[in-house]
């Protein structure tokens, strides 16, 4: 089977409207996918599907860096990428001319990510089986052999990262069927956009408790003094035991972060995501040994293994919270799995967005089944909006993510959502 | 006046037909622009110039990238954005959506640097100076201002910043008098291509010190024979005095950057460059430990003033090349070079691919009259290619560049070949 043609579709929703997704640093974002397809010659019209999300202005950019890659995959044939993954991720992320213009960053990794996970999509399918139960089945020797493990040498060799999945091997079947049973954790950042009033911030933890979730994220770092009333009031509504995270989106400096944060400490957050700038490793390590035991989170914009390794490495971070788009695909990511895994740091992924939550399910059952055996301080993000585009979208029972049974990665859209929300064309943006 | 237009043009000059720039990463890169003209309303015409260096393919990346930031850009006038320049740059580098796709990295960044250059041309232009000169007379209470410290509070503040410009600012004529007499250091990379054969190379080496240059550069990494017989030959030329410069191009990890550099280490390189990722600056602290007293240099691929900062807080780069593009302009160049100037690191400017050296030389004359004061260690970059496209091309004298006198920032290309390069419609490419 060839990959004859990468369709490109320009996406948005235009969340702005409501405030949904409105933070310190992203006041009115319209969350969007630079959305890919892989036609194939497959007889029985096999596709893949992936996007990467952004936040509305400048998804025709990552558009243009996935028609920049295209050539690049056009013309292979699934079972040459698959017999040789790592080459072929190799030959993509470091191409000689694109590679300037990240490397392996931004705009250009974002679109390597939508092709790269489109073709993951389209190899789970081929097997007929959800990427998470590909990940799961695959022989540890063939799954490290499409791993990218350079610039990770002083973190990670494969020989480790083959141990780790060998050793949980054996065992798979019996994580399996209790995820297949009681699902995986999740907590809900529904609760508390920075845009919403104290009333609707009420009214919603209300609603979250009732509907059986036990962990809640609030948005901080816009104002000092509304952030204390904001977090007394959810810690009031959430009791002493459940868990309040906070997410400061990168608006403060390293000095002015200690110092918030202490003034944040009476509520009792579980985690702060994101204090600094997501690129200040040093930062981050500082922070954390002035906020603890409170632990820092990090990852949403975390652009690659490098960086991640180097959080791990300075105990920077205590949740590391993978992308499914900001990073290229499996064959980068299981590598920063691998490493957390190493390093005793929860994986606890970042979602919402548009597709994320579809996406990043796939890597905690994959982690907890496969690397890290363990669902000791690990949640999944969950946001209540968007799924209603997917054709397989996420399944949460008792505030827990079911394991998706459809082949591929979950992340094809309806078709009449493609249309309808395309920008600027679609009559959601025509009107 | 006010920008009208943001017009955007695709240059790339065929220099893999010839090898020239090719590297351990990049082994047939065609030299390109994503260029940019900023029209007026100016009754004489007045345009701001701009380019970001690309290496080929995805240089229309960025360039859908400017035309993402036009918007923000068109209708603004010049004295407003002068006013207040960096509520100005926040406003293109802050944007609540684009910086998703960053944020102030890659592709996005890029853009913003042409954008931004661009808009220094034109107030050089418009004040009848050349950049370097315009920084230079500035008060420094309105250089400061204009400049981001957005993350760099736990490496300078504003008010140390302008303690340095204000030291430097009463003596500032008697060094530019020396500038304009004898001109500023530079050293050649021309030679060491990593494509060239040793013939080839040994010509280049007697031709380079025929002209009077003292530091030459040649690139290793791809392979450790090699790299010892050509290290040998080149230092065999140079003689013991002259300084030899390595350039690995982030060819290794950290464990074999440490052992690579050992078994080069007899051959006296006087700095190595990039011996692994831009992003881990962890490793290159690592590293410099290991390998002392050799320097390392690095900043080409160093996305933003926070992987810089870093750097300097952790010993990890004893020469600070900045990227004329890589970074979003003065208002973020300036602050690296001002910690670079508290950290006791040496600016040395990356330069070479097409239009760098015409850029750079702005920032080091700069750098000599308002900032650090010294010119020990150093050098800015030259390679003797592609000058012949700009208007106001570097001048090299005894191997020293010579402070350009012309209004702007010396990046503006000739009409002719902006449509004879132009990608792919222009005549050397249909051809």
């Amino acid at each position: 089977m060839r990959i004859t043609q990468v369709i490109t579709r320009d996406v948005r929703f235009p969340t702005s409207r409501t405030l949904a997704g409105s933070d310190a640093l992203h006041p009115s974002p319209d969350y969007s996918a630079a959305y890919v397809i892989l036609k194939t010659d497959d007889p029985n019209g096999l596709e893949g599907h992936a996007l990467s999300f952004t936040a509305g202005r400048g998804t025709e950019v990552v558009l243009a860096g996935v028609r920049a890659v295209a050539p690049l995959v056009i013309g292979k044939s699934l079972e040459g990428i698959v017999a040789d993954f790592l080459g072929f991720w190799r030959s993509l992320v470091g191409d000689g001319q694109l590679r300037w213009i990240g490397p392996e960053k931004g705009v250009i990794h974002l679109a390597m990510s939508a092709v790269i996970n489109a073709v993951w999509d389209l190899y789970a399918k081929s097997e007929g089986k959800p990427l998470w139960k590909l990940l799961v089945d695959m022989p540890p020797e063939k799954l490290v052999a499409a791993l990218e493990f350079r610039y990770l040498a002083d973190a990670i060799s494969p020989q480790e990262a083959l141990e780790i999945l060998q050793k949980n091997y054996a065992t798979r079947n019996q994580r399996e069927a209790e995820m297949r049973a009681t699902g995986y954790p999740a907590y809900t950042t529904s609760v508390g956009w920075l845009g919403y009033s104290d009333a609707k911030l009420k009214q919603l933890c209300q609603e979250a408790i009732a509907e059986g979730w036990t962990h809640a994220k609030i948005k901080v770092g816009g104002n000092l003094k509304d952030d204390i009333r904001r977090a007394a009031l959810v810690r009031q509504e959430l009791g002493p035991d459940r868990k309040l995270m906070m997410d400061a989106n990168q608006a403060w400096d390293v000095p002015t972060a200690m110092d918030w944060v202490k003034h944040l400490a009476e509520f009792n957050p579980w985690w702060i995501e994101e204090p600094t700038s997501p690129d200040d490793v040093w930062g981050h390590s500082v922070i954390a040994k002035a906020i603890a035991p409170i632990g820092i989170a990090s990852g949403e914009q975390v652009q690659n293994r490098v960086i991640f390794k180097q959080l791990l490495q300075l105990n920077a971070i205590r949740f590391c919270q993978i992308d499914a788009c900001r990073l290229a695909s499996v064959n980068e990511i299981v590598p920063v799995m691998l490493m957390a895994a190493k390093f005793g740091v929860a994986v606890c992924p970042h979602a919402g967005g548009v597709g994320l939550c579809e996406y990043v399910q796939h890597y905690s059952f994959f982690d907890y089944i496969a690397v890290s055996g363990t669902l000791e301080n690990r949640v999944v993000e969950y946001i209540d909006h968007l799924h209603e585009h997917f054709l397989d979208p996420v399944v949460i029972r008792n505030g827990r993510y079911m394991p998706p049974t459809a082949p591929g990665f979950s992340i094809t859209m309806r078709p009449k959502s493609l249309d309808e929300y395309e920008f600027p064309g679609g009559p959601v943006w025509r009107s």
